[in-house]
């Protein structure tokens, strides 16, 4: 057995048995030795932000890690935008990076570079393995570094050589066990009493909730917390998952533009973080505050990120006595279809009453989605994924991922064109897996939102030249030929009926399908 | 006047007028800035890879650097692969980099990351401009900074408070006059009798070329010293930029694929290098050299990379008296058209046919292409662009870079599916900006070199699994309807008829054109 093949046996046992994998020739062994292995789904990828935005889709829906196969130096750094993005979001994500054999490096060829440098800004865990006795071991390092909560993005690099070379020192099963992980740490009792006595003390009070907060036993136990004390429920802008419709506990969001956001927090005098970091500005702008709670707002956390959420809620619900508290729970609605021109709110519309129990809608609509969180607040049950990073592009391959890990859940990709483009491949690996992926990408050939940003920096009136580097027209892009050109069925639409239709069609498929709405 | 508008300034004074962009919040001021300031050429790219290819391809046939502007740590993120190439490349690039406001970092809001980090591992020169008065001057240092033979990579990171705030202490025009950039070292006269010797000696000599000896008078002297001494003259694999075709000094080429490139070389007892490096394997494989030359092969370095090889081969003749000295060159031949089925003997005639006096050919042909470089030697005077830094997704952004820097000239875009794919936005820009580029696509639906690399890495044999990851198809991917679907005109060609048909429909339109040619 060599090297590649003892690392792909441990990811395996560690129950790191998907990789979504672009590999180059200092990756083959690793590939090869996918055959000799039992057990490991391989998704080839087009492009390698589509791999590592896949495997952050992936873990945020099965609750355990994917890998990714990356190639040298340059497809890492094709991956790290999206790396980004799960790094901020609390993603479990195991990279292996082929490299160069360690006695080829010195040589310096062309594709050298410093693997570990172009790493680390995105990695909380990175190592190069030795030789191909210690692969292995180090895999397993990687999935244990992986899973310190609430999830780190581990990178391993192989050099070609460790992964072709026969290893001796192994053990019959020709793997090594991943190391105990560290429970992530409680909260204190002082710490629960604080938010107690602020939850008593009355006054305009909200919890401000992230993912594992907002589902499960978690979303129940912030419910009663609300019911027994009044507080509101307000969740991050942004959120790696999201449990919420009909018979859910309703929770608010924090809106996107800084001065809707602003507004929404100068309701509140006192913010009990749980889970969550405190609320700053997406970006600066001149003249407006980083912090978004107004100055004499008392933050408190309950929980900090990593920090054991789900037992801290659990704590301060018991310290409360509202174990037996009944959350506020989203009522059934009937939901209409809307008719006519498109609009962002008929579109919203059309989304509540067309999602199915179940959904996992990825969101990454930008300016045409603002009303959609509202909109679909009483639709069926379902998941929401966003974008924690704010680099655009992760839309499409987390879908991939969310699919692979729920195949029995329609995924939505609430999508919007200038994004889609980063990371438009994915589209290919979507039909190539046959993932049951409903693409609505809004059309509004733009980058719309920096329309909006050049008023927000205090840069208006702008210029022809600068309005053309929003502009995503001239040429107009054709999404159902694009979509076609990669094996995904599509249609467009140009009314509210032909998105019914649109999402009709694809709900009624099996695998991937695309509605270009014209916005 | 604002930093950014200081910067704008400073950029085009210093030559550096043409910017490839992918903006966002962060670099509002700079976009608002391009129209107050005459002269900037803004291209909008919807990836940031190919943003810095075109800048690659830009500087390349300009002889100056191209600037990028880029969103923060993920943006750049997207550009390094690219940037890694253009850095193997010796490629000049200004990239500008936008931040957070300087007192928005601590906030560490979603899109913060470590930029210097990973701006660092492909850049030669990295800054962050630490307020408004210093940004023209940061900018002018990073225009120095790239323009240090034989090119390097500047990358100016500029925090959006720096680029907003107004600038007090600038003199009249707004700008920085960039610093003297230091001359190349000049090679010594040790250097030169050595090589004399070595010439004189006699035996199986090469001089071992990379650009700039492959072009204009470094070429001629080139010729003529091989004309006087009886010494092969043999290029890199891959070059920056080759003058070739009739009436040019005829230059062999080093093979891509180990066995071939070690035969050639075991015909070689002395290696002179110009500019170029001594010859390494691009990958290690089990059991081969990692250095391609036979141990018994002298090697000396008449001038190193970045030195000043032309001064060097100039001096080398004029030491060996061959400054009177006819040098071979390439003489015109017949080129009778193919018919028939497709195989790349027949393309590699095809293209000989029919490309025309100052074609530009961007070679991204891996596989397919293996047979141009000899069939295209007798073709007429061309230039041709290879990529030095072995990430695949080079070619299509090149060309757009090269077509702006020679608006008169058509391009050619040799380029496999594999490769297009991870930066097929680029087709857009091409179609936006007009540019003269015939893209010939070579559709094997497959990373048909990574098949051989399986069994050169000894991992033959492969599995389903293994050849899954080699296969693009299963959706096969329709080029023409995805060049369509972003404006690109394209036919599809299953005889050499065909492609031909296609190549003077591209020659004869202004913008744009895609060959899908079925391998």
């Amino acid at each position: 057995m060599n090297g590649a093949e003892s690392l792909v046996r441990t990811l395996v046992e560690g129950k790191v048995d998907v990789c979504f994998a672009n590999p180059g020739t200092s990756e083959m062994h690793f590939v090869a030795a996918l055959d000799k292995v039992e057990g490991m789904r391989c998704v080839l990828a087009l492009f390698e932000g589509v791999a590592t935005g896949a495997a952050d889709g992936f873990a945020r829906m099965a609750d355990r890690p994917a890998s990714t196969l990356l190639h040298l130096g340059p497809g890492l750094a094709n991956g790290l935008a999206n790396m980004h993005n799960a790094l901020r979001a609390g993603t479990s994500m195991v990279n292996i990076v082929g490299d160069h054999a360690t006695y080829h490096r010195s040589y310096d060829a062309p594709l050298t570079s410093d693997i570990e440098g172009a790493a680390r800004p995105f990695s909380h865990w990175v190592r190069t393995s030795s030789s191909a006795e210690h692969v292995a071991r180090d895999g397993a390092d990687a999935i244990a570094a992986a899973q310190v909560k609430p999830g780190k993005i581990a990178t391993l690099i192989l050099p070609a050589d460790t992964a072709w070379t026969e290893v001796t020192s192994l053990p019959d099963g020709g793997h090594v066990p991943v190391p105990d992980v560290a429970a992530p740490r409680q909260t204190s009792q002082a710490a629960v009493d604080e938010a107690v006595a602020l939850l008593r003390g009355g006054g305009r009070t909200a919890l401000f909730l992230t993912d594992p907060a907002l589902r499960g036993e978690a979303l129940e136990n912030a419910g009663r917390i609300a019911d027994a004390t009044g507080a509101r429920l307000i969740s991050q802008t942004f959120n790696k998952r999201m449990e919420r419709g009909v018979g859910r506990v309703p929770v608010e969001r924090l809106p996107y533009p800084i001065d809707p956001s602003i507004a929404m927090l100068k309701e509140v005098d006192t913010l009990i973080l749980v889970g969550a970091k405190a609320p700053v500005a997406f970006f600066a702008y001149p003249g407006k505050p980083s912090v978004l709670t107004h100055p004499g707002c008392r933050i408190h956390a309950l929980a900090l990120p990593g920090e054991d959420v789900e037992q801290a809620l659990a704590w301060l619900a018991d310290e409360l006595g509202a174990a037996k508290a009944r959350p506020k729970r989203v009522e059934a609605a009937d939901h209409p279809l809307p008719e006519g021109a498109i609009t962002p709110e008929k579109l919203g519309q059309a989304l509540a009453a067309l999602i199915p129990e179940g959904a996992i809608l990825v969101d990454e609509s930008n300016t045409s989605g603002r009303t959609f969180f509202n909109a679909t607040m009483q639709a069926q049950p379902h998941d929401l994924l966003h974008n924690l990073g704010g680099s655009i592009g992760y839309g499409l391959p987390v879908t991939i991922g969310a699919a692979i890990a729920c195949p029995d859940r329609p995924v939505f990709c609430l999508e919007s064109d200038g994004s889609a483009l980063y990371t438009l491949q994915a589209l290919w690996t979507q039909a190539r897996e046959g993932t049951h992926v409903i693409t609505l990408l809004f059309s509004n050939r733009a980058y719309q939102i920096l329309k909006g940003e050049l008023t927000n920096v205090g840069a208006a009136n702008a210029g022809r030249k600068a309005l053309d580097m929003m502009d995503l027209g001239n040429p107009d892009i054709d999404w159902v030929s694009m979509a076609a050109s990669m094996g995904v069925a599509g249609s467009r639409a140009d009314t509210v009926e032909d998105v019914v239709r649109g999402i009709r069609a694809g709900l009624a498929g099996k695998g991937p399908y695309l509605v270009e709405i014209m916005m």
